[in-house]
């Protein structure tokens, strides 16, 4: 088998057999297939598509090209989540706790901050200390020890994605459904996931703008699980406005401490909430969606979530004070309020200029590698639909710099669309259609 | 400007901007440009296609990005002619010496044989001495003397071409028709090229199998052409059966050395006669076809054709009593002429088939690098229309080897397919549509 005729054959819009996939992904992980033939490959996948088959064929390949967690001895059923990411999603930071706390153990690897979405990990070591390098062997222990991890991607696992995730990122090939939708699906199965609740984010701050592409990922990522023996349930959430008020890396944590408290704005409060019963359900600790969800208030209502949180922020070495005082995270240099231009009902609050203004300001990267500026960012407690009189604090810019202060201010204002009419309330979440 | 914008917008189907073909093209030729983002990019533009404008960006960026040959001190008009490639296709080897006698100076850059089609350089490589490598002054320096160069490509002229073809070779990227166009037209505005005549094969043993896309190849090249300033004319001619009887680099030199004889296979004169005359058209020698064809006729039947090819082969360092006696060229060590296993009229002479078996024999390579055996081959005095009487001779294997030589006679008798009735004779040109 030659690694042109596989691409020639994608090319020709042919569905490649499984046996073609394996030897095109062995041979990309083990480096006998140059980058230069994958990345060929990659557009004529882009391209042409793939089929649920294809798709899972290469999903399973990829997740074989390293090792495979074992969860078996920690866990009776290894449930995992996933979000497509979005601005202000900080649903892992209060999720797990609540689901750990409900009693189901869960252990969830995660991502960075890609573009103008936020990322995990980066909110994560905004608390001084917290390790998110465990090893597979830390991961199980800890798994066993507190029933809760939440930590980076290990190397080991689906090395292929990762080497394949990094030709697509500078090639023109990231937007493309088999392929995000077996990088995604590929990292979870290697990561020992039984069962997944994927959150599809769909709208201007997601990858996935349209609730069409949205569907169509979602879809695919279920016949994947079907395929591969794996539960997969799929929710499909607005992403249109950001989640939350808190933009930004320590803010967003504040946030996600004030919710596990039983506060916290409620549209964040109620994503959790939805996320959390799906996947008490999954896991086998409740009946339906409703006992999972009642489980899922009282341990965010009754403190046990919060404790959870701390005995995380404990395990893996993070300083736990900034958990109990959150007033210890450093503030950014320059906090200011900005004033509504005008009063009108809200038509919009566009995510995708607010996760780019957050970026801006420091709190994301614009390369791989670059540094991130916890204590910068935006709170933005308005959503589409309501009504604001001028003057009105309209949202906060928190800056490190008086430029960028400048440009976020002017940036963010172009984010909001006034209407002198009602406004529908956008939904959190979307059906599978 | 960044790499992974061109590809994205190329792959949405967007048209480039000269600046951006321009900036990918010095990028790739400079190294900044990673392979993996130009097979990506390739890709794109093989199943996005590109306009004739962007197209012509391209050639004309290739061009430029070496030294670009100025024979304006040479010749008076700088005509050059290519073939997109074929079997048994040796006209390089009597258009040039025909051109030249009649007073038209002309210096050409020829290729080496890729896949089942041959290549001008390896068969004048059958001529013990001869040299490929002439500098681009010793080319002009010849030019002036004698009228005539016949070598290969100067690795200074078009180096984007070179890099980019060797990459398309390997990533499926070869079959798309604006990056053949522009990879030939940009080496041809290299080499100095003022007026081109095109000969676009078509058929089963050209690399354009339908009349649409060698239409479709002709075209681009002529728009091409037109937009950067060059004359061009575009032949398409029949490639379904082999042009002339023989396929194997000694066979076709001797073949050729027949027609500047005066005699050699009808078919091969005739597209000789055809595509001399035009040369000598667009070289101002000839004010209509008729009278170019007649000239051509005189110097082929005159013996000055003849002469021009002595003096080349001189000129070039070759042993011109190879040319003179001919039966001094390395025989195969196998000679076998096959019998017709039926007798009937020939519906089909599978050019395809022929040039594979002779590549099989030895004649061609399977990688580039591969050494060429010049004295192998094959001899098929038969064309489609014709009719042959079983036990007859059909065609002749020059072999050094005897397991190669059963797999050639029986790959060879599959070529030919048979009918009872009348066949029309193929024509040996097609019109432009």
């Amino acid at each position: 088998m030659r690694a042109v005729d596989v691409i020639i054959k994608k090319r020709n819009k042919q569905e490649l057999e499984r046996k073609e996939i394996e030897f095109f992904v062995q041979g990309f992980t083990g480096g006998e297939i140059p980058d230069y033939q994958v990345s060929a490959w990659a557009m004529a996948v882009l391209l042409n598509g793939m089929t649920a088959r294809e798709t899972t064929d290469l999903t399973l390949s990829m997740a074989h090209s390293g090792e495979i967690l074992d969860l078996s001895g920690a866990v009776d059923v290894a449930v995992d989540k996933h979000s497509t990411g979005g601005v202000g999603d900080k649903t892992s930071l209060v999720v797990l706790p609540v689901v750990a706390a409900c009693g189901l153990p869960v252990g969830k690897m995660s991502g960075r901050g890609l573009g103008f979405s936020g990322g995990t990990l980066d909110k994560l070591e905004s608390i001084p200390g917290y390790r998110v390098d465990l090893s597979t062997d830390e991961f199980k222990k800890q798994l066993v020890a507190i029933g809760i991890v939440l930590t980076g991607q290990s190397l080991d696992l689906a090395p292929a994605d990762g080497k394949l995730y990094a030709l697509r990122d500078v090639t023109g090939t990231v937007q493309s459904i088999p392929l995000i939708a077996s990088s995604i699906m590929s990292k979870k199965i290697a990561s020992g996931a039984q069962a997944i609740l994927l959150d599809v984010k769909t709208g201007l701050g997601a990858f996935m703008q349209t609730l069409e592409e949205a569907r169509a990922l979602a879809s695919l990522m279920i016949s994947i699980g079907e395929l591969a023996g794996r539960r997969v349930v799929a929710l499909l959430s607005d992403m249109n406005q950001p989640l939350g008020e808190a933009v930004g890396n320590a803010l967003e944590v504040r946030e996600a401490l004030e919710t596990l408290h039983g506060r916290g704005p409620a549209d964040f409060r109620e994503h959790c909430l939805v996320v959390s019963a799906h996947m008490l359900v999954l896991g086998g600790r409740a009946v339906d969606l409703g006992e999972a969800r009642k489980s899922a208030q009282a341990v965010l209502d009754g403190g046990s979530a919060f404790q959870k949180f701390q005995a995380l922020v404990t395990a893996q070495g993070g300083d736990v004070s900034f958990v109990d005082r959150p007033e210890k995270f450093p503030e950014a240099q320059i906090v200011e309020a900005v004033e509504a231009p005008r009063g009108g009902i809200l038509s919009r609050v566009n995510a995708r200029i607010i996760g780019e203004a957050a970026v801006a300001l420091g709190a994301g990267r614009a390369r791989k590698g670059d540094p991130v500026d916890h204590a910068v960012g935006l709170l933005i407690p308005r959503k589409v639909g309501q009504k604001v009189r001028k003057g009105e604090t309209l949202f906060t810019v928190y800056a490190n710099d008086p430029a960028r202060l400048a440009e976020a201010r002017e940036n963010v204002l172009a984010a909001f669309g006034w209407s002198d009419t009602p406004v529908d309330p956008l939904p959190l979440f979307y059906d599978m259609g």
